[in-house]
């Protein structure tokens, strides 16, 4: 495999949609999600939406900027309709074939990441149908899923700037289920087809990943030199001994993401020493022990934290959960640039035990000006991050 | 007046559509215009692709980006339709009200540019409505772009961040008329809607300039702390004595265009000495002797230039006005560096000698990599010269 450390951010929010990011695109709709937004606007509406969005969103641009931070590598959540086989939702492969042009213009790797899955592998917003869990009951769309992967391997796996596939972003499974908290967090719209919704067991995702390996590698002839990257389903510790079983895998690396409002649910002091703390306790030697055994990426993590937003946000609840934000900043901009270059350093290097890290998210169009509730979610955005040096850029 | 120099960049194509900058916007449609685009579309999903754009293409993130990058200052430009007065067009006070609230956050000022006027005052693209140049003959209309001033300057006249109003912009006088080539280059869709069309006389525009003066401070009571920004017509000498005349004008600033595709059009070699020998030559004593009479910026410049597409452009014509663009880059990385670097540093030298100068533009979406013809134009996007070192910034 490419030894390659991986310094990369997420162009989440431009294939796969999160409301909280992308307000406008839900303008007019009570959708809340991907899955919804469609049965809400008619149907060339919808499509103008999307293309105009995914047209803007990310561009050759962004690529040169990313670049220019001395970053290496993009992370592109798609979604399981990325090649337009599942109406009503739009394709989008063309715009990743764009992306792989730029790539190898710009000179960045990217990781194509799976992040959606028919009737959801996590319940999240950011899974396509907020609090209905149910994909890997359900044997014709897990199928279905291995399909997508094989035909992803098959169009990028020769490509140049294909770092790696990672199979399912985020299942929800037995070890975070509770904490996640999914069924209150997120409301399923319709009860009756939430029915059944719950989390996925660790030996079912095993079989899954193991079955994705090979048809990544066999049905979709992934080469060797391009990763299949598995998540851990919050719990990297759980995967310790899956290599060792004479598997025969070739060159995979574990996904794990670390959040501090996830911190914080477990319980971390809401404090700049708080965070430091806990990630220098329990972060980086999960990481460095981790490492010796496979190599492991932090696929998603950002310097968002309760105190830069001066409220508790109850792990990362906003005001599309009900919570309200503070109604001024609490801090000075010198607090908040000491307090996020203080989490950015000590994340940074407690990713730096293992093969690399993805920021969460390259880009935000949450308006945290005119819109009330939002005071602290611009430490989700890295160019916003980096305007306010916040973020420590290598390139100058 | 202010005597902070201005060191700006244009958020043109965000409130003013141009085609070359956002191809997927006219997607399905022959319109080349601004005005022709909703008479092609559905209105529902003209509207859908409008308040997409408007919510993506500029958001208050770039406000934090462009304050990053050391700048003071954008130029934003409006059209005749900004108080939604003019249908089917689709103002946007909405978006300009936000820009003033990230202004005051990121601390830049605000230059309002109105940008088109009904039947164009120059019949360029960008001027709403291609090879149509018939405003200044239409009497209602003049007094229509009269009151939109008057209501800019009463909306927005007591906001901190404005810097000031440019009444109209690249009125395309008799000094421009035949060099622009306008009939030709921007063709007319409806020949009996262009019957007429011709350059604006300069004793028309000293009229219209004293009566917008007068509407500005009177009617609308801009303060005079607040500029009132009068474009060139292209020709900037001309100007010269046009404040000597005991006009009582107070604030009062000269906007001044130069590209240099221009020079190319009057003779400037198209080499690196050629262009700099231009700027030094031509565009610096210009600005260094009108700034002796009135303060004098450059609203509009950038670094494009025919030798970075490595084709003649014949005065920046694009493949949308059938000119072919190179098939390949002629130039080497470093070998494009230095040249834009060079162009930056004569021209920002000339510039000096003035008030200050906006950039145009912050931001294109035109794909270099994957549309053919555009090798090179993304030197007119500043944020795409920066990440490449072609531009210097001063911040960091």
């Amino acid at each position: 495999m490419d030894t390659t450390y991986i310094n990369g951010v997420n162009l989440g929010n431009w294939l796969v949609l999160e409301k909280w990011m992308n307000p406008a695109l839900f303008d007019g709709t009570t959708a809340e999600d991907e899955y919804y937004l469609p049965t809400q606007l008619d149907p060339a509406v919808y499509e103008a939406r999307i293309r105009t969005h995914r047209a803007e969103y990310i561009t050759e641009r962004d690529f040169a900027t990313i670049r220019s931070w001395g970053l290496n590598s993009v992370r592109i959540p798609v979604p399981y309709f990325v090649f337009g086989d599942r109406p009503p939702f739009i394709g989008c492969v063309e715009e990743l074939d764009k992306a792989f042009n730029w790539a190898d213009k710009y000179g960045l790797s990217i990781l194509i990441d799976l992040h959606t899955a028919p009737m959801s592998q996590n319940g999240f917003d950011n899974g396509g149908i907020s609090g209905v869990c149910k994909w890997a009951q359900l044997p014709d769309e897990v199928e279905f899923v291995l399909t997508v992967l094989e035909r992803l391997a098959r169009r990028y796996g020769r490509r140049d700037a294909l770092l790696g596939i990672e199979v399912i972003n985020e299942p929800n499974t037995t070890a975070s289920w509770d904490n996640m908290n999914v069924t209150e967090r997120y409301k399923a719209v319709d009860p009756e087809l939430a029915e059944g919704t719950g989390p996925i067991a660790f030996d079912w995702l095993e079989d899954f990943y193991v079955a994705a390996y090979h048809r990544l590698r066999e049905q979709g002839g992934l080469p060797q030199s391009k990763a299949v990257v598995f998540h851990d389903g919050f719990d990297l510790y759980r995967w310790k001994d899956f290599l060792d079983d004479a598997k025969g895998f070739v060159n995979v690396i574990f996904d794990t993401h670390q959040y501090l409002m996830m911190a914080e649910i477990v319980g971390c002091p809401q404090t700049v020493e708080g965070y430091d703390g806990f990630v220098k306790g329990t972060y980086a030697p999960m990481i460095e022990e981790m490492s010796r055994r496979f190599p492991v990426i932090v696929g998603e993590w950002c310097l968002f934290n309760s105190v830069g937003c001066g409220v508790d946000t109850h792990g990362g609840q906003s005001v599309l959960n009900g919570e309200e934000g503070a109604a001024a900043e609490t801090l000075s901009p010198q607090e908040k640039r000491d307090l996020y270059q203080g989490v950015a350093k000590s994340q940074l290097e407690a990713w730096s035990k293992g093969h690399g890290h993805y920021y969460w998210n390259y880009k935000l169009l949450t308006d945290t000006v005119n819109t009330p509730g939002w005071i602290g979610w611009d430490a989700w955005d890295l160019g916003r991050c980096i305007a306010q040096d916040w973020y420590p850029v290598g390139h100058r």
